[in-house]
């Protein structure tokens, strides 16, 4: 028997365009599109008043504000994601995994007290969303790090994320100096009760720098492009995965320069004499989609074995215009995916497959809803 | 009249493939091949020792060498370069534009005098061998940075190198502090005396960061590509070529995570109001080769100008191992660039016409003679 796949195959992309093949194999196959990389970027102004208002009271105890005194209703809430809840139905994305703003983690600011309190406000913000739109949003937390301050001061809050609010990952920052690199690389055992905990808990990490304090690094344009470049080096050089087998880690904005520099890296690491890259790190880490134009995903799915690519987006984050030479948003990056000439298989990884199985999300209400 | 281009362009990719294109055009054109990208690594020890003498003093004074102390022969030097001289004939590249080892600079290590007695020491080296092997070597030089310290202090070694030793450019560091980034962004008038300096002189900069002190950073494989992404970045900001609008510069490994994540640039220029990047910067900004991979380097193709790619290898530099999918040298830059369909004129923009004008080739003693 011949199956639907090898027809179409057979076809060739001459005869069916890559879109027409996909248009069919979505209604084929009720595809789901979990979009992995979603920031709360349009809090209410209350919240980042609240926000203003603790840092000047590191300068000023006087006008610190308590967690008591913010005040943010459900209704404030639905109106605020709004524009993501547009994003989805405009894209056909069904569902984002969503965290705190990452710039807004601001790690660097105040001290470890400083960090614990704002990170328990922007991950509790996080659980009420996913809470009042269980079918929208996916919860991913924030950690309360600091520079120089022991990782193992985030355990309870990253207990809280997952047991208590179900969240299915949370954000871990490589540079919680906010650009000046002052904490080890994440292969160092210092980060150690981090990854004891994340392996517990089956929950995975994406490594995402905040903003950046350091005016030689525009945020979304240098600081985090080259932490995610400088991660994954950091992962070559060491051996994390063979004591965290387990472990996964999702390099956003499409692993930084990874792709574009795949050859600089496998040969790096053979000249370290490391295995392959495959074996080395790629049961481990994952990269997402957030690759701004088509020649960039392209390549990326060039040299990236597809089961390391998880969809994603960033919205509403990094970029919020119109390329004018496509006519879309720069950020719509399912566009982007629907031109690649992925079989039914492949794009069933990415869009979901892969996702469900890095953050675990059989496990959560949104997935036994689904079935 | 049909050109000999158009019968070829007719013939297309499936009558005749690229490398035989590339092939009968190279023997039409005689084509230049400038590898524009080559540091000194392989030095004689004794030029190593030197500097670990150097560094050594910098903490017991009697230690420390006089610059008069080292003593490199003519052969010594001929003998150090062989590797260069046969990756060239293996690969069929003519000449190399050639600077001290980037690693090796160390701007972070001493002060302002320790810098200045090593880059002497380095810059006169890389003249001898200009001088030795003029058909080989064009000079570029280093520049005795350090943090904190006045580029202006750079000036006179900028004005030997190019007025007394006849170099085509220098290699200018975005972070002399080694990985922790504390001198300001490029953009800053803070380094205004050396772009003045350059514009008179009218040779360009390829921006090269040095050794990484930070573990974060692994040289090669992440302070590298992270400073060529930052450093395009601060140009994106600032509006540094309206001050210079001859001044160029070379961001190199390809321009670090640039090209891949195009959209991304492009779409934060956007936001920020500034004019497109071919505008904004491509009449001042060039993007080496030096990319290791064919997805790479056909990406770059795909998105960069080719008027703004420069031919350059890196040999013998970062990854020195052979590549076990291609058979080839990871860095044998060459063999990407020809399994591209480029034009004939597109091959030699890319090959020799961009390195002429960019770094301004045609006054020198090579081209001369090459006429």
């Amino acid at each position: 028997m011949i199956s639907r796949r090898t027809i179409l195959a057979g076809l060739g992309a001459t005869a069916l365009t890559a879109t027409a093949r996909n248009a069919a194999f979505a209604q084929d196959t009720k595809q789901l599109v979990i979009d992995a990389h979603g920031h709360f970027t349009t809090e209410p102004k209350s919240f980042l008043d609240w926000r203003l208002a603790q840092i000047a009271g590191l300068k000023d105890p006087s006008q610190k504000p308590s967690p008591a005194s913010l005040k943010i209703t459900d209704d404030q809430l639905r109106e605020a994601v709004q524009p993501q809840l547009k994003f989805q139905r405009d894209r056909g994305t069904d569902v984002a995994i969503f965290s705190p703003r990452a710039s807004g983690m601001g790690h660097h600011i105040g001290n470890a007290e400083t960090s614990a309190d704002w990170s328990r406000l922007c991950n509790e913000l996080i659980y009420r969303i996913t809470q009042l739109m269980p079918e929208n949003f996916i919860g991913v937390g924030q950690l309360p790090q600091s520079p120089g301050v022991d990782p193992k001061n985030c355990i309870e809050e990253l207990e809280r994320c997952v047991k208590q609010y179900g969240f299915v990952g949370v954000n871990l920052n490589p540079d919680p100096s906010g650009g000046f690199w002052k904490d080890p690389p994440l292969t160092d055992r210092y980060w150690y009760p981090v990854y004891e905990k994340l392996s517990e808990l089956d929950v995975p990490a994406m490594i995402h720098v905040s903003a950046s304090a350091n005016a030689n690094f525009h945020a979304t344009g240098a600081h985090y492009i080259a932490a995610d470049t400088a991660a994954f080096m950091q992962f070559i050089q060491g051996d994390l995965f063979k004591d965290f087998p387990k472990l996964r880690v999702i390099i956003p904005h499409g692993g930084g320069a990874v792709p574009f520099h795949w050859g600089r890296y496998r040969g790096l690491a053979q000249d370290m004499k490391k295995p392959p890259l495959e074996e080395h790190l790629l049961k481990n880490v994952f990269f997402d989609t957030c690759v701004y134009h088509q020649a960039g995903i392209d390549m990326m799915f060039r040299v990236i074995p597809v089961e390391n690519i998880i969809f994603a987006s960033e919205m509403v984050g990094a970029v919020r215009g119109i390329d004018p030479q496509s006519g879309h948003h720069f950020d719509d990056t399912k566009k982007y995916i629907d031109k690649l000439n992925l079989s039914a298989e492949d794009r069933r990884k990415v869009l979901e497959g892969n996702a469900r199985r890095v953050y675990g999300l059989d496990r959560t209400a949104f997935m036994k809803k689904r079935g």
